[in-house]
């Protein structure tokens, strides 16, 4: 069975996209810790972030990088955070989080709870960011 | 003036080194959210992670990898996190966290109080597992 992200993916399961590359895929967390948190997963679904080979591993991280660069041209924040944690979706993913505190990275916090329309509206500015 | 990662890489102050290549240096975070908690830094001073040259994320991301392997080895859990946060030292760096669950990787958590003993243990260890 394909996990959630291979879903969303395919496009089963509908998502706001915010890019993609051949063996990359970014779309906004829907249960967010900031506006403008998104998650940015390899095509190929490998459980664990450290079993991806080498060449995903840095294709992943430079793909993540260009989207830190375009959050951070949208969203207020001092910088762009990072978290792989993985107990959750088998399906390697890094989360990238608009930091203007540490608790901004917190996961026991409560999830913020954004409308449709606002998760659409960051990932339309984040894509006009990258381009 | 040098970071104090700066300063830990040459040496001006002393760390529980895990491992150095050419460009990258790692050693146990002394204020630790869990035991096996590791620091993955470059040698080149910059602030901002994603500031980090294509080749520098890659080959800090290519480092930490072996590291979390071996941590996994030496240290019971059941993955290990990934962290970058960065509002406190401004030297780019990666937090490897053994996780037995989601309060493991969270940085508002009171720090553990481990010995100078067991963090030099907990090095040795690792360091094992990289042999």
């Amino acid at each position: 069975m394909s996990s959630i992200f291979s879903r969303i993916i395919v496009g089963d399961i509908p998502c706001h996209k915010v890019a993609e590359n051949e063996n990359c895929f970014a779309f906004m967390d829907i249960a967010p810790l900031a506006v403008g948190h998104v998650l940015v997963v390899p095509k190929e679904e490998v459980d664990r972030y450290f079993d991806l080979s080498d060449k995903q591993l840095s294709e992943l991280n430079l793909f993540a990088k260009k989207i830190a660069f375009a959050i951070e041209q949208v969203v207020p924040c001092k910088r762009v955070g990072v978290a792989v944690i993985g107990l959750e979706v088998p399906h390697a993913h890094i989360h990238l989080v608009p930091l203007n505190s540490v608790s901004d990275i917190n996961f026991e916090r409560e999830k913020l709870d954004l409308s449709n329309e606002k998760l659409a509206e960051v990932a339309e500015l984040i894509r006009g960011a990258l381009n």
